[in-house]
């Protein structure tokens, strides 16, 4: 796969050994020689990631697990991690399962000062004869690599990673609890290595996996969440990143979080633009179910892949799923812009179904109101309901798949 | 100092102590609690970052100094660092000058996954008398409270780091080349260090000062850069980032940077919106200057702070000394909005008088041409000139403070 990353690097270089206007014998351009180029002949020989050089080295150490009732998201880790370093001079090297273990950094790494960082959530799934599986991974490994490309850090070979994540999902096996609603969250990470203050294209960089075990969303059945609509701040915007796994998209939205939650809202609702459009929820894509007005029919409604969301697979499966299945009972099933005006005004004629959020962590996540304008959108839940028929129906619908109870092209056994 | 930060840490805590919705008892929250909690009372003993509890271990091994011409921005550092731990149960720890030496962080550290990071420059001066001076160090220090407070990190007291700098200055001080146009780039970073994969506000963060010692960024004499218009891509937004010196904001600069340089571009410079705006350059802000049409006289303008720029600091330098020695000469100096068409009007009809970069690294980087809707817009210098009388005048005055000829209080005396 040629990505945009590898053609802009080449075309850059090029661009660089035959300067096309005077001034550019020029310092910065000679610094960024210095740093960071890699020649154009040389860019075409870099090696490509290789699943069949992993070299494992088990650890002597072996930890004790935790109680599954235990598990926090994200606290816990397995006994080893995948590493593969890459290098502009040499491409990918030979790819190892090490005991889990720091990384030892140079200060001046570029991965501290300029978020050269991007990275995938993931999960493997016992199934019920024992055997062990990832969910849609090739979506994880598109995304990861349109992430890593847009930030000119280096693409891979996807198939090639799904194979070497399988290899260390087998080595930790013993950490993924059986049983349903439990799984091992996986964290494919890339970040750039290159020690200069420079700013420029990383000469080096470092993919690594580690692994989670991680317990249901909800340990005693849905609970409806609450969000605050957001409009004082801006996630992302057209000709952004908003739309790429990047560390970049994270930080900057912990204080906007932090308001929400001091009202007493579990997440903020990020809308954008003078329309206020309904973008995304903290770290979810949202669904939308309405009768629509014009139509009379029922309508899911996420927001379009414009750049200004995240493209998350769990959306795309809800998407599927929903073409598939709630179509032919008369549902239409939209990509489009929506107002959140039009959310509260659904609402208060009675006409809003049911909304909830979608992503890897809970598959589905009911809402059951929206702060806006100083009012309550009521979401449509009845008083002792957590949860709609539509989430409800999409939750066993991509849970049976993802633990193997539905035969699915989707799901991938190790 | 109680930062916007400390505000929302303190109210967002109250909030998920005290939950005004019933569907707050929740996974989410509890998540966070156990992640992230401190209390409330807890918060208001932290300990401030105390310059006093300085330890120094020197190291044992000193580096050879670089010859003063080898030096490249950034590529080597000095024989130490400075590190101050913050968590947020205690506050910040006791100040180290150790020796530079790598950081050991786990995988999971939330630097690596969400962009808890942000960083200063600025430079240290040996001046006639061999002593050495910072340049405006409190700007630097607001700055960097004004980004940490952003992104959920700890803020500090800038007088504090100011001195402790100043300290860790004068352990290396033999790195710091005694000539004009030379100096140590101080690079001041902040990093979040909670180990966890769950978004939240870190609970612990790593202050640390790494030193560079850096050669006059035009060796020869100013050399005039070329930029490439960019209008497929946005760096900023209102209500976005752009404004603070985030890790977040600068890798997905890259790419845009080296399209620019594919087609002979030295930095690409950022316009918003469909009026056009010129924001900034790459790493810099822009001045242009024009006669003006309406009012006849010479204008010097620069991109308001409207969010979507960075507030640099030479930046607000070269406004105040325009302010104060090129207004009485009938200069306008103007923080406005305009337009690249305006731009390229002024240039069509002889009004353009020069256009200059300013930042940390160049203090004023002259700009010979703009390419903008495939045509290059000259900036008014002449075929054998390479700079401006505005940026020629700018360097003298900056740099005679930064190395203490002339006497004045943004010259700071370690």
């Amino acid at each position: 796969m040629k990505s945009l990353q590898q053609l802009t690097r080449r075309k850059a270089l090029t661009g660089l050994a035959t300067p096309r206007l005077a001034s550019q014998t020029f310092a910065s351009q000679r610094l960024w020689q210095r740093n960071f180029a890699v020649t154009a002949s040389a860019a075409s020989q870099l090696a490509a990631l290789d699943a069949s050089k992993l070299s494992i080295t088990k650890t002597t150490t072996p930890k004790e697990l935790t109680p599954p009732k235990e598990l926090v998201f994200g606290k816990t880790f397995t006994d080893h991690m995948l590493t593969v370093e890459w290098t502009a001079t040499d491409g990918w090297h030979s790819p190892r399962i090490v005991p889990y273990q720091n990384l030892s950094l140079d200060p001046s790494t570029c991965v501290f000062h300029y978020a050269f960082e991007c990275f995938e959530g993931m999960k493997a799934y016992k199934d019920k004869n024992g055997g062990t599986r990832l969910f849609r991974p090739n979506k994880n490994m598109e995304r990861l690599n349109k992430s890593s490309a847009r930030i000119a850090l280096p693409t891979f070979d996807g198939e090639a990673l799904i194979k070497l994540i399988g290899e260390f999902v087998k080595v930790d096996d013993r950490f993924i609890p059986d049983a349903r609603g439990y799984s091992l969250y996986l964290r494919p990470t890339m970040i750039g290595t290159q020690k200069t203050l420079g700013v420029g294209p990383p000469g080096s960089a470092l993919l690594f996996v580690i692994a989670s075990p991680v317990g249901p969303y909800y340990p005693t059945g849905f609970k409806a969440i609450s969000l605050e609509a957001t409009d004082y701040a801006v996630r992302a915007w057209p000709g952004g990143v908003g739309d790429k796994k990047l560390g970049a998209n994270y930080a900057p939205c912990i204080l906007p979080q932090l308001e929400a939650a001091s009202r007493g809202f579990q997440q903020n609702l990020w809308l954008f633009g003078e329309e206020e459009y309904v973008t995304e929820v903290g770290t979810m894509n949202l669904f939308i179910a309405i009768k629509n007005k014009e139509t009379g029919k029922n309508e899911l409604i996420t927001a379009p892949l414009d750049g200004t969301i995240l493209e998350g697979v769990t959306r795309d499966s809800v998407l599927t799923l929903a073409r598939e299945r709630l179509a032919p009972k008369g549902w239409e099933i939209s990509e489009r812009k929506i107002r959140m005006a039009d959310v509260a005004q659904a609402a208060e004629e009675g006409r809003l179904i049911e909304v909830f959020g979608a992503g890897t962590a809970a598959i589905v996540s009911p809402v059951r109101s929206i702060s806006y304008r100083g009012k309550l959108v009521d979401c449509g839940l009845k008083e002792h309901e957590e949860a709609g028929e539509i989430a409800l129906q999409m939750k066993n619908w991509i849970e049976g798949i993802q633990y193997g109870d539905e035969p699915h092209s989707w799901s991938y056994e190790i």
